[in-house]
């Protein structure tokens, strides 16, 4: 696998806090975060910001959050819609803040799930009519995305598109609507509103749907101009490894728009597979999904050759799993760490590749301007001298030399 | 099957030459014609019109014609464009001309296949650019239609496009082109050229793929303003008959959009099946294919069957038998005539569904003030009233009677 795409090549120009350069001095830069979106679904930052006062659920849920943010550099925040707002007019605004929050006070950067979904659409949608449930969805968008500016700056704002004017699991507000102003006058909508309320946030169009119903979808948005930052690809596979053929053939297609891509929600199991028949994964319903030492290694070596492809491609620039911990949907096997709080293979694999196979750590002796020339994955860095430490980022970005400046420690 | 829309009531006001109303006499109603679109390729018609001067060929012609002219009320012609121009800037207009003039003088529409297609783009196209492509697709929809007009005003207007930017057979210009500016992009470009250039013309989008990716093309082209007058949906069944169950389903699919539907190219054959692991009905190349007793009774059920409920379709205006002889097509026997000009069950088919069972004859008296009350299957019909006759149209409209004149024969 070739990555080179994923690192810069800079001249780093060492100063101590007045400004000086530091001449010919020993210095050392570890690298603390990738560019590239590491992602989970960031559900034990929302536990962890709101402790219930029970010490010893407040304290677990402080150390799985740890966990995650050893492994994690992007969270996914749960907005579904009837769970967000299941009485009209009281949204749980406060909870959700705190952890994106908490989240965004640790330099993660936090998406938000879904702004506009037929599952999980409030049931109170049900008593209006088309042209009011319009009127309800845009106003939704309009009141959470301004809220959470500044916090919460990339969306999916739509789910599952493909499908959503032919669900027909149950009659919901949301399908209704789409089957009266089309796909594409939903997603245009939807798209224009969240783009208003924040002209800077980073939008997804989202689909577990990887036909060419999709592709199709994707042209047709496109032509018509909706503001469509990235691509967002569900992986979930419950029913084993999609395998190399069907990923890069993925890739293959949904590169040719030239945007940038997002694994938006990626599972493995580390447990039995879901049969091949069943359509709809909540379709599987099991009393229990236990967690197997010989599937764990499986679901480590998944995570390993799948994200080794995505990782490789210039268009991917994140991959969210899914759950952090087993047992969450569907019951499955599906997290990083068992549901006792114990780390998987799976959890060590992430941490061998995003924290060793992919990091960058360099020494190195400043020459008499006190520049130094670094080649690394694109990330944020600690800069140690001495006993002087900093920080500095390498982003892609022209050749001019970076300035870095560090102080006692 | 419930065929009452294809149906009009109206009063005949019966008169004379010099307007004098037919009191009080015997009248009787002769349906010469479907308003419904009872389609078939119309090669024989060209061959027809364009006599090659050997007197046994030309009388084949003239017979076959004949014959296709019994059972059919519309025909297609094909307009693939490497055969119609394979030297640049020399069309074989007059050769279409007179075939379609031919029909036209018979009373018959006749639709031109098609305007844009990957598959049969002259080659002389590889040569230039994209922008170079356009120029010359746009040029020769603007020549062709503009020449036609007044005698096809019926269009294929583009092909398979959901298939268009993939197509991997073999390179062409126009995959190119569509690779370059997107389906959405071609199929713009193209039906506002043909509609530039006749305003009254009816415009088909054409496909043979019935997934949800034509469903979603087609929903983001009507978005988009596309002005696509009929949907056409391609049924070779080579590999055999659909089925109720998907023929339903199709419908069910494509008739929310509103517009009408075409069965632009139905085949069934009358030999052994195309084996169902052949993709591209192109790839199956056999050296003889054989017409039998068995299968030509298959051949005429299944038209029995796939044409009752067509019919019985509010939204279905047209179906187009693709082959008019066995041996064209692949070689098929999928022509309602075997290779020997006789005639096929399925033309006797297609004799007692159009000619008789959908069929009016009616007769009456008329009352003091020359009128009768005709229900009827809408279409052409002639009129006898003793030693005079009259035609009319029964045509779907307010409740104003209809003013037949009938003259001495």
């Amino acid at each position: 696998m070739d990555y080179a795409h994923r690192k810069s090549s800079r001249l780093i120009r060492l100063t101590d806090q007045t400004g000086n350069p530091l001449s010919n001095t020993e210095v050392s830069f570890d690298q603390t975060k990738h560019e590239f979106l590491f992602g989970c679904g960031a559900g034990d930052a929302v536990t962890a910001a709101n402790p219930v006062g029970d010490a010893r659920a407040d304290a677990i849920a402080t150390e799985r959050l740890e966990k995650w943010l050893k492994i994690f550099n992007y969270g996914t925040t749960h907005f579904y819609w009837d769970r967000f707002e299941p009485k009209r007019g009281e949204p749980r605004t406060d909870i959700l803040m705190r952890g994106a929050k908490l989240l965004k006070d640790r330099g993660i950067p936090v998406k938000g799930h879904p702004l506009c979904w037929h599952t999980l659409a409030p049931k109170w949608l049900m008593d209006l009519t088309e042209d009011e449930i319009l009127r309800e969805l845009l106003a939704r968008i309009e009141r959470d995305v301004t809220a959470f500016r500044g916090v919460i700056d990339i969306w999916d704002v739509i789910n599952e598109v493909v499908i959503m004017p032919v669900f027909d699991k149950y009659d919901n507000g949301i399908t209704r609507l789409c089957r009266k102003i089309g796909r594409f006058g939903i997603v245009d909508q939807v798209f224009r509103k969240a783009r208003a309320c924040n002209p800077d946030a980073t939008l997804l169009l989202n689909d577990f749907n990887m036909s060419q119903s999709y592709e199709i979808l994707i042209e047709g948005l496109l032509d018509k101009g909706v503001p469509i930052d990235v691509i967002g690809l569900q992986s979930h596979q419950h029913q084993g490894y999609w395998g190399l053929e069907k990923l890069e053939e993925v890739l293959t297609r949904f590169e040719r728009f030239g945007l940038p891509i997002h694994f938006t929600e990626n599972t493995f199991v580390s447990g039995e597979l879901m049969p091949p028949e069943i359509e709809d994964l909540n379709d599987h319903v099991v009393d229990s999904w236990p967690s197997t030492p010989e599937y764990e290694i499986r679901q480590a070596e998944n995570i390993r050759d799948m994200y080794s492809v995505l990782f490789a491609h210039p268009l991917v620039k994140g991959i969210t799993q899914w759950d952090f911990t087993d047992g969450c949907w569907l019951g499955a096997p599906s997290g990083v760490i068992r549901a006792d709080g114990s780390i998987k293979p799976a959890y060590e694999m992430l941490d061998r590749l995003v924290n060793h196979e992919w990091h960058t750590s360099f020494a190195a002796k400043t020459n008499a301007d006190g520049i130094v020339d670094l080649t690394g994955y694109r990330g944020e860095y600690r800069i140690f001298c001495g006993d002087r430490t900093g920080s500095m980022i390498l982003a892609d970005g022209d050749a001019s030399a970076i300035i870095a400046a560090v102080a006692d420690r």
